[in-house]
């Protein structure tokens, strides 16, 4: 879906000679194809770098830094690299770790803040990118000539390109996409364990469902990020947890005022900046 | 906005002769007039009852209970009375306080699924309750024909119209509608103490964006519900807590396997459910 979804923008701008994709289904290389996202596949990593001049690693993160180890050694002398993981700092390690102990200048970590929560190629979409933020965190070894061919990629594709420091970008985002997620999914899990059963979802009004939607995400992408944001993720959850822990002795002892602070605050915090 | 919506929607259908509104507010009550929303108004309670044969409290909850004893002995004889609070257990217990000590026959408790971000009759739509779920919670004293008779006018208003326990309403929408509330309001504030400041919503999403919109809604409703729902939604704050710690838990060890369960198991629920 992030690759697609890129892929089609590009071609729809005449921005690229050809796409070709790579993963682990043959089928679903196939049905790419199909749908006109790619011009050719291989089920092979190092076949698919040869004579590619940007590479983009649109994969579940923990499968970045086996991929990048792979291909590593076949790479075109001016290709770049980049990837679209939701966690920075982890992918600059698995970078570092892969070319044996330094970021290569040519490799480029970035984000694309978009998504759905539709996966694989038939959700791609040629507008997916328009008027997103995509923030890219290159480190002081980057070449500068990398992240302005990545960033003019991003442009392409209708996206408003951001830098930001990984440690920067992976705190904000533990915050306002991580949290979220964790928040959505746990919600839905403790109603699944409702006495009520599956009936309790009878009387979800339109605010749940909006609450829950990011519920319905990739479970696989999100354990992955979990896991590569893993210090961010934990202490975004430790605040969450304690200003939760404070709501919840509000409402045990019938803090009136408090109460009508928390929420009045909340609203007037997200009213101004959404 | 819930009262006026289902003004909007009796008057659209030409169920009801006339419509008076009474608040604390001449001026909301003068653009209620003004936007065709009802044909006149009184600040007095007991004026407002006077002749009426249906009396609907669209009030924030906690204001309920001292409505119910000003009006108590000034109501028509064949007057239905009806709410639309979010709990139905300490309504019911307001009725039987205000009118001395046995909740009236023809009191109906009741609960319309239904809302939008906005207040005031402003925010009034004469399409809001149209095939959403109200819900009655009728006691062993409430008449069936006061019963029929609240039925009949959501209906006409185009809702889906049930009956539970006031217990199992109250269960049900602590944890399907209260709680998530909770979260989003809990959420934004925990952001707001960021330290980015408001640039950490610069980088929000989607799925943040609709995660927490219910944030945006009335912070005097939501306190009332909190304060009036209490047992229900400690209840159900606590469940959640312990399967958010759990989960916690989850992403400090790094136990991808429970990670990918508790994703998936949540995502298979909503789609399944919603």
């Amino acid at each position: 879906m992030i690759g697609g979804s890129l892929a089609m923008a590009l071609r729809k701008a005449g921005y690229v000679k050809k796409v070709v994709g790579c993963s682990r289904s043959e089928e679903h290389l196939q049905r790419a194809v199909d749908l006109g996202v790619i011009d050719s596949f291989t089920l092979d990593p190092i076949e698919a770098v040869k004579g590619a001049d940007m590479i983009i690693l649109a994969v579940p993160m923990r499968v970045i830094k086996p991929m990048l180890k792979s291909i590593a050694d076949h790479i075109e002398p001016n290709a770049i690299i980049t990837d679209a993981g939701s966690a920075k700092g982890s992918v600059i390690a698995a970078a570092t770790a892969a070319f044996g102990g330094v970021v290569p200048p040519n490799f480029v970590a970035g984000h694309p803040i978009a998504g759905r929560e539709k996966s694989s190629v038939e959700a791609a979409i040629d507008d997916l990118y328009i008027d997103h933020k995509v923030v890219l965190t290159p480190s002081s070894e980057t070449s500068s000539e990398a992240v302005i061919r990545v960033k003019d990629m991003w442009q392409t594709a209708g996206a408003i390109v951001e830098t930001l420091d990984a440690k920067h970008h992976d705190d904000v985002l533990a915050a306002t996409s991580h949290l979220p997620h964790i928040l959505a999914y746990s919600l839905v899990n403790t109603l699944s364990k409702s006495e009520y059963g599956d009936a309790v979802f009878d009387y979800a009004a339109g605010g749940f469902k909006s609450f829950s939607r990011i519920a319905s995400s990739d479970p696989v992408m999100w354990r992955d990020i979990c896991l590569e944001n893993k210090e961010a993720i934990l202490s975004a959850l430790n605040d969450f947890q304690q200003d939760l822990t404070d709501l919840s002795a509000s409402i045990e002892d019938k803090n009136s005022e408090e109460l009508m602070q928390i929420f009045a605050n909340a609203k007037e915090t997200r009213d101004r900046n959404i």
